[in-house]
């Protein structure tokens, strides 16, 4: 006999017990709460999930995640397509939109060159950004990837495939945190960057 | 526009979020995790939250979640049918069960007797315990209820609906948890564990 005398109950304590952070006893207090809801409730979640795994698309022109052939940011008239800003994932997107300093569009790589994980450049969405590249259309280029090697390597590569295009290519500023402390920083940040100093401008305007 | 560029993954991060310790940032992870799985994953988590809602019912003499009719443990004739452990939660069977000490059977109160929050003896699953004890097949009654004030007044009210009737009523002991410093017990509880002293038996067999 299982513990929880009910095998549905069971089965919804597995299903939920292998999403990432949630043990069987989170899964167990999620399925009780369920069973205390409106039926609507629970089938407007299981809808809702089948609907996101069935429908969802990746848009045609950048990669990202899009309900349609082409996602809500490229078919946006009001964002300036010759500028691109090259994120790894689509995670980067919403942390990048939520800046609202960016009015560009976006290409998503779905990954980075990391050898030691397998991930080699033939892995990654780039053929289709140097297409998107030699059309033309695009005057800038902003890689934001990780600052590590694997980011470093991804920018590199890119860089040495788009060079030859009349492109214009930059990578996001690299420095001390804003509200950091300097004696904190590490001295690679550090050392970044007093190298990549820009100059003064008061912010009180 | 939304943040999330997709009305279905952001339909999907509503829904997630509305359970119970999930919040928006955890609701995009799990949905974001989902959209790399295996469709066939998904579907089996949408299926088992919609099964166990649509056909889980309570067991028809304890109150228990069961599959069928009459729970797995009201079901067992292993089960010793004479002695009804008493909770207010099926969370509580769960715990019991844990203990692997208890092999009698078991009724849910589905509550517990609670002015304060409006519910009275009429909203709890009190006359079918008094019908089940009526039948003359019970021999023990255990209390098995938190040891708060609403507890021991749902304690009070069962005995004095059975106590009519040939049965022994019991109710867990209070007292010192196993592994507790006296020093940092309360009065109460100590004080309870002094007046329901028992006689002292060596734990080496």
């Amino acid at each position: 006999m299982n513990t929880y005398s009910s095998r549905l109950l069971e089965q919804c304590v597995n299903e939920l017990a292998k999403l990432p952070g949630i043990g069987r006893k989170t899964a167990l207090r999620l399925s009780l709460h369920l069973l205390q809801q409106d039926p609507a409730n629970v089938e407007s979640l299981s809808h809702a999930l089948l609907e996101m795994k069935n429908n969802i698309r990746h848009c045609r022109i950048c990669g990202n995640l899009s309900d349609a052939e082409v996602c809500q940011i490229c078919d946006n008239y009001k964002r300036d397509k010759d500028i691109v800003c090259v994120v790894s994932d689509i995670r980067d997107i919403l942390a990048i939109e939520k800046t609202a300093q960016y009015n560009g569009v976006y290409h998503v790589l779905n990954g980075i060159i990391s050898p030691i994980d397998g991930v080699g450049p033939g892995d990654l969405n780039i053929e289709s950004l140097v297409e998107r590249v030699a059309k033309g259309e695009i005057r800038e280029i902003i890689f934001a990837l990780s600052s590590t090697i694997e980011g470093d390597t991804t920018s590199f590569y890119l860089f040495r495939k788009i060079q030859d295009h009349n492109v214009s290519v930059s990578t996001i500023a690299r420095g001390i945190s804003v509200g950091d402390e300097l004696e904190y920083a590490d001295e690679v940040t550090l050392g970044r960057s007093l190298l990549n100093r820009t100059p003064y401008q008061s912010e009180v305007k």
